[in-house]
């Protein structure tokens, strides 16, 4: 194995890319834009180009360069190939091949939320621990599985795609996916606005009033929504531990910006709909912010 | 690797030992009664004396047998470290080392649930899939998950207890886990048998005899049952879905008889519930029965 690797975070707009020691040590990291033309076809060609004018510029030997992993927004396959990535203009594509074979280097690619599980299992909220989940809440709801140090997949690429698993019935607004009452809509910070605004408009005119002008009665409100969203996150997360029994649940993402109380509020509902077999998990806030996916990326080629 | 390994089902009353050569074939299997005397010290001298003496009997050389595998009621860690085994009276025992002392053999030890879809992705319902579900079906709900065709364990032993999913709010009732509201309460054979008493019960005393009395009546009662077990599994099912995406969701235990009628029962609500990039799993019913478990625990040792 080489001395380093490199973790690439291909995104809608900007690619991320990271220089690696084997260790988890970042020596650089840079980014360039993702260019979407001529169905996304400069995306992979930029890369490479980037990737190779870093080598040379650090004088390494390529001998040394263990591989290059990539997170990608989309279902990846256990071979590299990815089915309709939307936002990048693809259709299918090899991407361990066409990238591997710019580079002649060994490629990995992988789903971007799962990648970014692995890298807060290598470096982040997960450190040292082989069984987790990463719940990433942003404008909605991602999510990572790993289990024995490896992310889960799946069969065609829809692994821990926990953001969809339906935890309500009778919701009549539809999520982003078709569905009605997926996690989601409660748990991404749009879901947590959602929930703000059928509270408010639950409340009389003139309670919403009173509550403007008296802070308890906003706090109250406060903490109402949070007990809420606790209730949905914790009853998900506790479904999928009854499913892989995770050592650590890490929670990512813009909501998590709240800090430790938010894994307070989610853990006390998670213990209240948990087997007791699987009630020992501990929450821990993401730490790698938006480098998770360059970290994870490096990490799939020292697999 | 050796022609031969043993499958070992250890059961609260019976232990059920099985010769398979590596490709899944049973070349032989007997049953042994399990000694729970002296805290359950007996039972695994017995199965080792079972399985040298049938070596003895067929006169097969001991470097040409792969291991022996076994399953266990209980939650079994990684190392094959038994925590507590209620139904053996066991405490804490390592059975890869005390039983891998006795035999001189590798040993592997798996939870028996978890080995059991082992064994029906190795030779049954789920052959040739890498990534697979199974849901078994009995007096509880019992489960076993498959990823990229190995058992997915957990931190502590508890992966794959999907009758313990929380499906449903407001259920009056306790689980026998102490929960309310596990896919276990609905999806069991006694679950079935609960929903059944439920609906006779909200039935008024008239209409139950009407029923009794015409056929179409208590169909129709019948499919309402049904129904409501599917959307009930359907909706578990579709959430483990979120989490590992398999290919194949295998349906075994004593419900499992009512034969194919039953996947499109569950397939028709599992449809309605799961997220789309998931919805290709297919249904099928478990094939090996009651020899699941020697299956598995002989593939634990071919791994």
């Amino acid at each position: 194995m080489g001395k380093y690797c490199f973790g690439v975070d291909l995104g809608g707009t900007t690619v991320k890319i990271g220089l690696f020691d084997t260790e988890g040590t970042v020596l650089d990291k840079w980014e360039i834009p993702t260019r979407k033309e001529d169905s996304g076809s400069k995306i992979l060609p930029d890369i490479a180009q980037a990737v190779l004018g870093k080598i040379a510029e650090r004088q390494i030997a390529k001998e040394d360069v263990t591989g290059v992993g990539i997170g990608v927004p989309g279902p990846v396959d256990d071979n590299g190939v990815v089915h309709m990535a939307v936002n990048l203009g693809w259709g299918i594509i090899n991407v361990n091949e066409v990238l591997g074979g710019l580079l002649q280097l060994p490629v990995r690619a992988g789903n971007d939320a799962n990648v970014a599980a692995l890298g807060e299992m290598w470096c982040g909220g997960g450190k040292g621990c082989s069984d987790m989940v990463l719940a990433t809440l942003g404008t909605g709801v991602g999510g990572g599985i790993i289990v024995n140090g490896k992310m889960v997949t799946g069969a065609t690429g829809a692994g821990g795609e926990i953001g969809h698993i339906h935890i309500k019935d009778d919701e009549p607004d539809a999520c982003g996916c078709g569905g009605h009452g997926c996690l989601e809509q409660y748990a991404s910070a749009t879901g947590i606005a959602r929930l703000a605004n059928r509270k408010l408009a639950a409340t009389t005119q003139d309670s919403v009033l009173r509550a403007a002008k008296e802070r308890g009665a906003v706090s109250a409100l406060a903490c109402a929504i949070a007990e809420e969203f606790g209730d949905y996150l914790g009853k998900g997360l506790a479904a999928i531990a009854c499913v892989v029994n995770p050592e650590v649940i890490v929670l990512g993402g813009g909501v998590s910006k709240a800090g430790e109380i938010l894994c307070e509020y989610v853990a006390k509902y998670y213990k209240k709909y948990v087997f007791h077999g699987c009630s020992n998990a501990q929450f821990k806030l993401a730490t790698l912010g938006n480098d998770a996916g360059i970290y994870g990326a490096a990490k799939l080629v020292l697999e």
